[in-house]
């Protein structure tokens, strides 16, 4: 994708690993910057992916199947890709993901046990070859994810699964993030949050410097 | 799929071709036959393909991508195989569906011009394999067509595409049907729904007889 000048940033990590706290911060700080910044969210960023959203993470549809939830995934995704990402990438300007493929591959992929291979297959067409320019892999212990939640007032449907899927969840970021080192920033998100952005701010100078950002 | 017991019969075909006709003629015969019935409906079928339907048909949603149209299909494909059709063939009941895969390959894969190959990879797992016993095109010119959704009060989002969209609809059908004649009976829809009915009944006596249904 060298026609696209922008630049792509996503995070990922378990619930309440803190990305939404820490994307907010970086978008301010990027804007005080003078950078134009587009954020979005997976599933969702789009009219219609919003609306596949509310399907997927709607209490009420626990018979959907993880076929049928990876595929309602990859439509979000392409429906992104194509409306906002892209075009955001083309016009130079930086866009954040809360959560990208990443996410499809630790959740359905390897902690439902589609198998990452099937998730590749699915979202080949829907993400037209885009990858993050660089993610940042918010690591919480699940133990941390299911503290902090529990101060969440209601648990959607995916947020409500049991411990054991949580920790297939986690597992398989850490396996995703050693095979994708050299794009995949692995970050303490024990952390306070100021130290995270200060850490996150970190690689971003050098790596956006070595691309003229 | 030799352990499914039932039988698994699709309709497919242009807007206005007479399946929805069609197909409660035969329930209806096949009932008082003492058949055990399931009739479903792509996209939809399931309360959670229903609520994906409804994006997939809406005419505001102009913005979506072949691919986002393709994932949503196989999204309520694989929810409506192994919610409903699955189960009931495996009960031995009778599975009619008005459209099925074939209908993607036809409209996205053929008309939008995402491929077969695209469409058979997307539903590779959505389908499990499964593909129906026989399938009746209903072959309706295009000018035939227009003429009988001229009647409709309100055409939806797909309906309202333009003549050049199912002309393309059309010969991507007789295409498939040509390609996959041991399967796809091809049936002249202009002739009078009584005599419609009466061939298709003829066509099921033979097969569903060979089965021992």
């Amino acid at each position: 994708m060298t026609e696209l000048s922008g630049f792509f940033i996503t995070f990922e990590g378990t619930d309440g690993c803190g990305k939404t706290t820490q994307i907010k911060l970086l978008e301010n700080i990027l804007k005080e910057k003078g950078y134009d910044v587009v954020c979005v969210r997976e599933p969702g960023g789009t009219t219609i992916g919003e609306k596949v959203r509310q399907i997927i993470i709607d209490r009420d549809n626990s018979l959907m199947t993880p076929q049928t939830e990876a595929l309602l995934y990859a439509a979000c995704r392409a429906q992104l890709v194509s409306e906002v990402i892209i075009p955001a990438l083309r016009d130079g300007k930086i866009v954040i993901s809360d959560r990208f493929l990443d996410s499809n591959i630790v959740y359905q992929g390897l902690a439902r046990g589609l198998g990452e291979d099937e998730i590749l297959s699915i979202n080949q067409r829907a993400t037209v070859g885009l990858a993050p320019d660089i993610t940042f892999f918010l690591k919480l212990s699940v133990e941390g994810s299911i503290k902090r939640k529990s101060n969440f007032k209601e648990l959607d449907r995916l947020e409500s699964e049991d411990f054991n899927f949580h920790q297939r969840v986690y597992d398989g970021y850490v396996y995703l993030s050693r095979k994708n080192s050299d794009r995949i920033i692995t970050i303490d998100a024990e952390k306070a949050p100021e130290l995270i952005h200060e850490e996150i701010l970190d690689i971003l100078k050098g790596i956006m410097k070595d691309r003229g950002l």
